[in-house]
């Protein structure tokens, strides 16, 4: 067996935490970041105190805007709070500044809104949460609906669980086949849904509706 | 359409959060939970300072083993620290005391060991990380390679992205298949990994001895 390498490149990636995010949507590509061999990862958000994510999870950001060295991987993602700090101007700031310089600029779900608030999309393909996907093209970005959209040093991923292969794809481009396929089998994804109606497309018009009830009915807000 | 009924059952889960713990086993299924429409979610440990994952992430529990109610699932993940409270009594008998009055008594990855160790899976048939499966065996549990496995009341899930699997069996057990189809297309979970080497059996010998060396160069531990 060829033995891995013992002199990994060294990355700095940072992930916005804010209140009302969906955790999942970070969590999921977290979890390859942080098996990465040479890594710092940063939890960014204006303060370090704690963050309630849609689901209830209440975590607790490491580092501040303020105190957030330059990272090689900005990434934020969605979340059924995130229309409360959409124009929020220090994210906007810090998204920027950060975005311009970063090696890969990225976002899960519906984090592309805030990388075209920041004017980090203007001429980019990007991916989003497909319930979001008029709002994101209001903003003038083209909407792409594959699961990971990559455009020059743009990487975002689709919904929620999109995350997990926008997490390996990360991976493969950092590390390289190796350490991605690794990750892969880490994290055991060997995705077995037991029905196939993961998007709009396979769920058909039906469900879709029956979604956005369900969505109003138990959370009183859409995406 | 048929409208969606209004009078949903109500439901108390509690969720076990621990240092060490891999995030991502439990927020996967935490995202399917906290979308049901009647629901409780308690966040459980031995206080509620905060805790942190395997993968950096800072949680906060918001209930402690004392003030728990009885609770209708219970779920617990793996983790690469699990071993330094595998054994802690304290935790053990919470479960053991939840696990044999809960409607479900469930897991995701690495977490059937602590069911196991708490006595709960006596006769039962339970799955768990590949990487794991000696172990679990070791404790006199049947391992099943399932990416789910349903042992009458026992459900336990495979390694870290199997908890998302095995959120949308919950979601089915407790509120039927229309609630299990909308919060997958809600998660947009169509997953298209970009490899085909989610297990090892399709990853292969070489793969996995790869896997295990990585793991050990870049955490010092094995799970």
């Amino acid at each position: 067996m060829t033995e891995l390498p013992t002199n990994w490149p060294h990355y700095v990636i940072g992930i916005v935490l804010y209140p009302g995010m969906t955790t999942l949507d970070v969590v999921g590509p977290q979890t390859v970041f942080a098996g990465f061999p040479n890594v710092d990862i940063h939890r960014v958000w204006k303060t370090t105190e704690p963050v309630t994510g849609d689901d209830g999870m209440v975590m607790v950001p490491d580092t501040t805007f303020a105190d957030c060295p330059p990272v090689d991987v900005i990434c934020i993602g969605g979340g059924r709070g995130q229309s409360v700090v959409i124009d929020d101007a220090e994210l906007l700031d810090f998204l920027k500044s950060q975005g311009e310089k970063a090696k890969f600029v990225t976002s899960v779900c519906g984090g592309s809104e805030f990388l075209a608030k920041a004017g980090l999309l203007e001429g980019y393909r990007a991916a989003t949460h497909w319930a979001a996907r008029p709002l994101l093209a209001k903003l003038g970005v083209e909407v792409g609906t594959e699961r990971v959209v990559i455009d020059r040093n743009r990487m975002t991923g689709g919904g929620v669980t999109a995350g997990i292969d926008f997490g390996l794809t990360v991976a493969e481009a950092l590390y390289g086949e190796d350490v991605a396929k690794i990750s892969q089998l880490l994290m055991e994804y060997d995705p077995a849904p037991p029905h196939n109606v993961g998007s709009p497309e396979k769920a058909g018009p039906e469900l879709v509706e029956k979604a956005m009830q369900y969505m109003t009915q138990t959370m009183g807000a859409a995406l």
